[in-house]
Order: C-alpha cells, then sequence, then structure tokens
C-alpha cells in the first residue's frame, strides 16, 4: 500500500534503453561531507599541499562519492523504491577534481523476468571523459506473483 | 617528500594475507548523513513507516555506505595514502539494521609485482553474517622504478 513517492518501477514496466541522469558539479564540501560519511581522510581528498605533489596535481574526489551518485540514481529513480540492490561493479577511470561537473547515468541493459532481476549499465562522466563505469544487478518485483 | 602520515605501503611490503579491518554501530545518524552526502532519500534508509511495510522491517543502511568504509580502509590504511583505487566489485547479501556492529575487512590476496597491482579481499560483516564481499584491485607504487 505504497502511494507514488515510494514506488518504483515493477519488473514488467522495465525495458532495456531505459535511462536516468543527474549531474552535479563536485565541490569541496561533497569532498569533506564524505570524508567524513566514509572517515576517508586518506590526503589525496582533503590535503592540498600533498595533492599537489602527486601525479593528481590537486585533490580529487573519492572514488566511492561517485559510486553514491549511482547508487542514489538506482534506488531513487530507476528502478526506484522497492527494489533491492544485489550488486555492483565498478571501474575507476579517471579522477574528478573539484570544479568538474559530473554527469550519472544508469540505463537498463537487460531485464531477466524469470529471476526477477535487472542488470543496469552505471557510469559518471566529466563532459565526455568517462570516470566511472560498471554494472549493477537489481532484485525487482513483479506486479504479478 | 611525504611523512609517515600521508605514505602507504609501497609494493613490495605487501604480501598476502595482510589485513586490517574497522568496526562501527550503524546509526540513525550515519544513514541521514549518508543520504545527504549521496542523494539517496530512498524511503527504505529515511521512511520507518515505509520500511516496516517492507520485507526488511525497518530502516536499512544504504549499501553503499558499506562500500565507503571499505574504501576508506584500503585508502587510509591498507594499501594507504599513495595507492590508486583500480576497480572495485561489491555483492550485497544482507541488510545492515541501525544498531547492528558492522566489521569492515581487507586483506591482501594477490601481489602483481610486474603489473603493480594488488587484488584485495574486501568485506563487511555483522557477528558471523556477511552483508557485503567483493574484490578490489589498487595500484601500488615500487620502491624502486
Amino acid at each position: 500500500m505504497n502511494d507514488a513517492a515510494t514506488t518504483g518501477y515493477m519488473l514488467e514496466d522495465l525495458a532495456p534503453g531505459m535511462s536516468v541522469s543527474s549531474s552535479r558539479t563536485i565541490t569541496e564540501a561533497d569532498i569533506v561531507m564524505f570524508a567524513g560519511v566514509s572517515g576517508d581522510d586518506n590526503p589525496i581528498h582533503l590535503d592540498h599541499d600533498y595533492a599537489s605533489s602527486t601525479m593528481f596535481g590537486e585533490r580529487i574526489a573519492h572514488g566511492m562519492l561517485g559510486a553514491s551518485y549511482i547508487s542514489a540514481l538506482l534506488g531513487t529513480r530507476l528502478p526506484g523504491p522497492g527494489c533491492i540492490y544485489v550488486s555492483q561493479n565498478l571501474t575507476f577511470k579517471a579522477p574528478v577534481h573539484i570544479g568538474d561537473t559530473l554527469k550519472t547515468i544508469v540505463s537498463v541493459r537487460e531485464v531477466n523476468e524469470e529471476r526477477k532481476r535487472v542488470v543496469m549499465d552505471t557510469r559518471c562522466v566529466v563532459g565526455e571523459q568517462i570516470v566511472l563505469e560498471g554494472e549493477a544487478v537489481m532484485a525487482v518485483k513483479r506486479k504479478k506473483n
């Protein structure tokens, strides 16, 4: 007995090619807050002087920050509430710097009606550059049975 | 020219079986903060009434919260600062509830000196129950060349 705001897609309503995205400019605050929540205070994320001495040249965002935006799209929009996160593969392809505008995209690749599983392509891009990619498997309920 | 606080293990100092862990009791605040940072406001994480009506019976933590603790151990302790996150696979095996004490463990499985890569076993447990497991690949610098 859930209302619309708490109900995501049912299995029968999902089809390959369906896609949603979000976009945000990564700020110092996003990185500081992720460090606080995760406990990951690696200086590459928090220490300008240290980060300047590395191959990255500046502080970079936590890779898992992008992963958390993927998780947010899956959990709130496609498939949305009611689905269960089964697995996620992540390949970190390039760093994300403060000021980069990160676009996160999740798309239905495959719907397995028998197993009630949906395979999603998941990625984050900055401009044309893929910075994070992988796939997620979600368990999604059927309307019937 | 990094001091000890900002230097992790070098490749030659890593060996299969090395392991570190962290442990924390998951609070409502952890979930609320992760929702804020990620934007994942799925009601299964935030809405007691909704969550009570689901198979989980109560609000559960975001799966990516456990993943963020894995990332923290990798980035700050083993291998620690200086390593680069190449990839992470995650399988979500069981829900984590408020009040559960989550132990996160990362262990060196394989060191590939030629490719400068380390494969890590990564998992989160509540008591004896594995709630999240997977593997990470890290790029780690050599002392020489």
